[in-house]
């Protein structure tokens, strides 16, 4: 008879929350279930022969440096490759102002753990990332949401005045998990206002930015303010998450704090992987490849929207994200995402709830689709087999 | 000009202690010197030539797979291979007891996150593992060492007495970090039972179990108490450290507790990483290529005793380790290894003073050895150059 490892736990511990993504999917692991639930880049976008001819060139040249101990801030190569993209975009940085993470995950994680004491509070989106909010949790933090409608000033006034001021701002600025939305210009500029203004750091997570669709790209928050922004990547997203990269930009004080709390934390990411994207990026075809990838999300997202405005029902909504991997679906007010699900299951098509993204309980009539994974002939079936779930939910005939 | 990020830092990262390991081998990084200092594996044990060819397979075969996220438990060919080896060890285990890591030392991490409150008691080794005294520290918990020559229990009973009953057990029983000691059945026997008395937990750190040259392999204290031991295990020192792959075995509840911390930890290890070891272990050429290491080990273990027998002066003296990569040389009292260490630079050899692995502050006499890294041409040059230190330090003509 094991003992209780309840009678044992942290108080962190027992302030973590299991991932309701994980939960909602295991429900939705059948192969009859056309899933849009996950945040999967499509397999079609792994460069697979590439990286097969530069994993066979790494292990024959250089096998005794790729199979060892590397750095705990990371293989030279990749910081020097992903330093010239941001140099490339303006910013006077180096390879001493990245460290290299066991994918961005990591990174809010050990950020999460530089900063954060139990009880603070951090400002985030409504909705926001689950993964970060998550990590936040686990340390403790009670993360606050700015309503889609107020100015953050508004928010971190009203906080600080309760004795509640945020220890940073968490944003997803170019289109946001799980709403698909980017930030506008004012918005930007609002916000780094508000961090000088009472004294704020900003963490800007930035995953989707490079998988633009449309117009322009919007400069970083940490472009207009790098002297109290942490940005994060990934190349979860534009590479292969299977590789577990991501990394923190910042000012080299706060690179070192985060090396010192990685050392503890899992000491260094695999040196192989991070020589094998180092060679991949440095050799041009990375920015080849997220070509195809942008013209194939692209393709997705104009296929989804218009399934969308085709067979969903009168008084669902949603959002038209310009880049990135999800669009946010809003039922009549009233509606519930939860029975939603339990309908959509039965129709054998499947996406996440909303309100898991809502720090303050919110967006019970919300649900998050992600367009990147499956086939366009899924896409088209999926939809239609939500729309009637859709309607059966509302009592609409079909 | 930056913001100072000393003014935002959490009571965690105050605590964190940047490794004396880093700084002392940045020091050593020169070609010139012979470095007895880092924990690294020979690189004439990586099984290069089976790794391309599983690699190149499993990037043929499965690509969208080993590329895609993974589970946050891990591959279930890699734990279903691990669970294997401990069945035949006699465990009644299976890979619902497995968790992968992204090393071992994530492992700790996540144990010390999900049992440690600010300001618990940790028993441990007096010396240490450093990493894992690294992670204690940063969330707050207070490591205290059982001395070399007293009882478990003593010192679990004085804490107690002072209101500082020890949160869990920490212990490295097979050629230990960084004495290469290993614990006697008796200590085994008694660590199980101060465990049961206090109802304690113990958590057993093994990375070098399977490294042993000599006599037989005592039991894992896992097998002695599987309801109250968490047990630790990596790949980093019997195939290669780049892949980051180490595992938690534990019961079903434990696994699931340190689960959920590892989603906002780092979602998931490298799933190519895994599988690759997973095809490997399940090939039957782990076990065949971990005979080599043992082998080489050896000879380099026999090589390093022969040397410092040969060379040290009279009144130093060294553990025996019966396996593993570390031995711990003992300076006659009121010498210090941070005097000898300034020497031995200017010697051109190098190795980690054993005082960083003392949580009360002492071993000032005591160096560690590393023997499985350099070759065995210069091991003797190195053991030569420290010889020469040494008697230097101790005022003795050469």
């Amino acid at each position: 008879m094991s003992i209780d490892i309840n009678n044992y736990l942290s108080d962190n511990a027992k302030n973590m929350r299991r991932s309701a993504i994980r939960d909602l999917l295991s429900v939705a692991n059948k192969p009859e279930i056309i899933s849009f639930g996950g945040g999967f880049p499509n397999q079609d976008t792994f460069p697979v022969e590439d990286l097969k001819q530069i994993m066979n060139d790494l292990l024959t040249e250089e096998p005794h440096k790729v199979l060892q101990y590397g750095s705990t801030e990371g293989s030279v190569l990749l910081r020097q490759q992903l330093a010239k993209k941001y140099q490339a975009d303006g910013l006077d940085v180096t390879e001493k102002n990245i460290v290299i993470t066991t994918a961005s995950q990591q990174a809010i994680d050990l950020i999460a753990r530089i900063l954060i004491n139990p009880g603070d509070t951090i400002l985030c989106g409504l909705p926001s990332y689950l993964g970060a909010l998550q990590a936040f949790y686990s340390y403790q933090a009670n993360p606050v949401g700015i309503p889609k409608d107020e100015h953050a000033e508004v928010v971190v006034k009203t906080l600080c005045a309760l004795g509640k001021k945020p220890k940073f701002i968490y944003a997803i600025p170019d289109y946001q998990n799980p709403t698909g939305v980017t930030m506008t210009m004012e918005q930007r500029l609002e916000i780094v206002e508000v961090a000088k203004k009472y004294d704020l750091i900003i963490l800007e997570d930035s995953p989707y930015k490079e998988i633009r669709f449309d117009g322009e790209s919007l400069p970083t928050i940490y472009s207009m303010c790098p002297e109290r922004v942490i940005l994060l990547g990934t190349l979860s997203k534009t590479f292969a998450p299977g590789l577990r990269l991501g990394w923190v930009l910042g000012s080299e004080q706060v690179i070192e704090k985060i090396i010192v709390a990685k050392q503890s934390a899992d000491l260094c990411t695999p040196i192989l992987n991070q020589e094998l994207a180092g060679r991949y990026i440095a050799s041009g075809k990375f920015d080849e490849n997220l070509k195809k990838t942008i013209a194939l999300y692209r393709g997705k997202r104009d296929l989804m929207l218009e399934c969308l405005d085709k067979y969903m029902p009168e008084g669902v909504t949603w959002t038209k994200p310009d880049g990135g991997l999800f669009m946010l679906v809003t039922l009549p007010e009233g509606y519930d995402a939860r029975d939603l699900f339990d309908l959509a299951i039965k129709e054998n098509v499947a996406f996440i709830i909303g309100e898991v993204f809502f720090c303050d309980g919110g967006g019970q009539n919300t649900l998050r689709l992600n367009f990147s994974y499956v086939s366009d002939e899924k896409m088209v079936e999926g939809v239609k087999r939500l729309a009637t779930a859709t309607k059966k939910l509302m009592g609409i005939e079909e």
